[in-house]
């Protein structure tokens, strides 16, 4: 394939991508909602587009489109144009979603109506597998590829190499399969057939991962409360030196410790989410699978909006290390 | 200090410390149980004693006698003898008990007089924390040390370099600093002040643990239930190549999978426990600290004896993989 790619959303992963991506000799074209963000990364040489019309106009067909923007809506906007209910005044939900409606001119037209047959869509976020599937749907009737990407590793996976699990037909993968060697570090990309099938794979690994930080928020406040004197980070530390739990997460915790102090004081004891923790316990329902673990460590987020503690801090100081989300009181 | 210890409990764990210890110099007085055990370990270079009163007779002051035997009233006969509560001939609970009851010579005197002033009893097994405390009491009484070591990474840990939470005094641990430097792998071993802060702290590694672990178990029941025909050793291969969850566990999922097939047939869908979980979720209680996801990993193994399940037989086939456990159907 030639090398090169449109990528849509410039934030703290598709910029950090798009920058992995021209340093690996590839031409990118990159537009973000906020043009200010698109004009920034030019510097680092990713070439600005100002609207989806201009970053179509300038890639060259078989043309591919990474998008790495916020899921729900706003991907649904950017992808079907925002007139799509015959409802061009409706109030918006989200900012992001204002942005690209006002600053770009995605208004009437979508981006699949600007692109070609034979052109392939890579949704890289964290949407849900069953968005995924019916987007793939839709777009198909276009001519145009989709293939969902669930991305692991946060803003440094996107900068130095990722976890890729890659959904969608074995045809397409094939033929983009440089450029998801391009962002994996080694061994870090697999395929799944069937579209959906990343995202799936994603969504639960997101659900594990919300169980396993839930797990080490409730050990670390026992840690903290005990009348041992304990030096959390000198736990931490030996957690992961040989013990069965030794895990990247165990490694940010020490980290957390060092940065933030034992109390993590500064760190919120409430917990953000974004969505995959909820749909990963929705689906167990849905599957009929008992899945307790997941759906308590998903709760435990709601609640902790309203009930901030220590396991809270726990788990937003992992968020901190590894998401760069937002996780200061 | 001389580089000569008396290992008591020579199965699968303290057998291979003797193994690792012999390898690094140390002469190693072992005894088990079962005298059979004993003699197998002597063709290693493990010398045998086939009572307490011989194994501590071999041993030059001031000994050091490392105990690695299942916890509870099996450790309490051997410290302080079987007519500790004036009732000689009361039933045993386990086999393990009776064997250490009639093959040894514990029968009246436990371990605690035949020892001396200054010598020191290591506990390495998996000790509820507050019996430690109370036998760390009893035992200096007879002016002997007591120090609590929590050992995680399984019988390959035991045998090449595991990971050691340390209990009890300092100049005890600083005086044993090169036998536990021997036992660990690099920086695998640390200090925590108080007698019983190494169990507390190896106890709370369990807890996450078990949380852990049924998260993955949940996560890959789904998996395997999905609509999407995913082959599981790609999964956990890819969850492990740079993503969030990157652990130990989930290298040992795929070891696994690989082993014993994608469908884990032969493994058990009901989870054995051996106290550590249990005792973590009612520490949580007494501390008033919410631990639901350490608190349902532990029903769930209790609850899956009379309903098994793919969530179990993960979480077995886990468990198999570092443990040594028997985890077959």
């Amino acid at each position: 394939m030639q090398k090169e790619i449109g990528m849509i959303g410039l934030g703290k992963m598709g910029g950090n991508m798009a920058r992995q991506l021209v340093e690996k000799g590839w031409n990118v074209h990159g537009m973000d909602a906020d043009p200010a963000t698109t004009q920034k990364l030019g510097k680092e040489g990713i070439q600005g587009a100002y609207s989806i019309h201009e970053l179509v106009s300038k890639l060259k067909a078989p043309r591919v489109v990474w998008l790495m923007v916020p899921a729900g809506k706003p991907e649904d906007d950017l992808l079907f144009g925002n007139d799509r209910h015959h409802d061009r005044h409706r109030k918006s939900n989200t900012l992001t979603d204002l942005r690209y409606r006002s600053r770009s001119s995605v208004k009437d037209a979508g981006l699949v109506r600007l692109l070609s047959r034979g052109d392939v869509i890579i949704d890289g976020g964290n949407s849900y597998y069953k968005d995924s599937i019916s987007r793939a749907k839709k777009v198909a009737t276009f001519g145009i590829k989709f293939i969902d990407v669930g991305f692991s590793g946060g803003p440094a996976g996107a900068r130095n190499g990722g976890c890729l699990m890659i959904g969608g037909d074995e045809s397409s993968f094939k033929r983009l399969e440089p450029l998801f060697k391009d962002l994996a570090r080694d061994n870090g990309y697999q395929f799944f057939k069937g579209v959906g099938a990343g995202h799936f794979v994603k969504m639960v690994h997101n659900g594990i991962e919300y169980g396993m930080m839930q797990a080490l928020g409730e050990g670390f406040a026992m840690l903290k409360k005990t009348p041992f004197k304990l030096d959390l980070t000198r736990v931490a530390d030996i957690y992961n030196n040989g013990s069965v739990i030794e895990s990247r997460l165990v490694g940010w915790m020490k980290k957390a410790f060092q940065e933030h102090g034992e109390d993590l004081k500064q760190v919120s004891g409430s917990v953000g989410h974004t969505g995959e923790g909820e749909w990963t316990a929705k689906t167990a329902r849905e599957m009929k699978i008992p899945a307790k673990i997941i759906g308590e460590s998903y709760k435990f987020r709601v609640q902790s909006k309203k009930k901030p503690s220590f396991t809270g801090k726990v788990v937003s100081a992992l968020r901190g290390q590894f998401g760069g989300h937002n996780i200061k009181e």
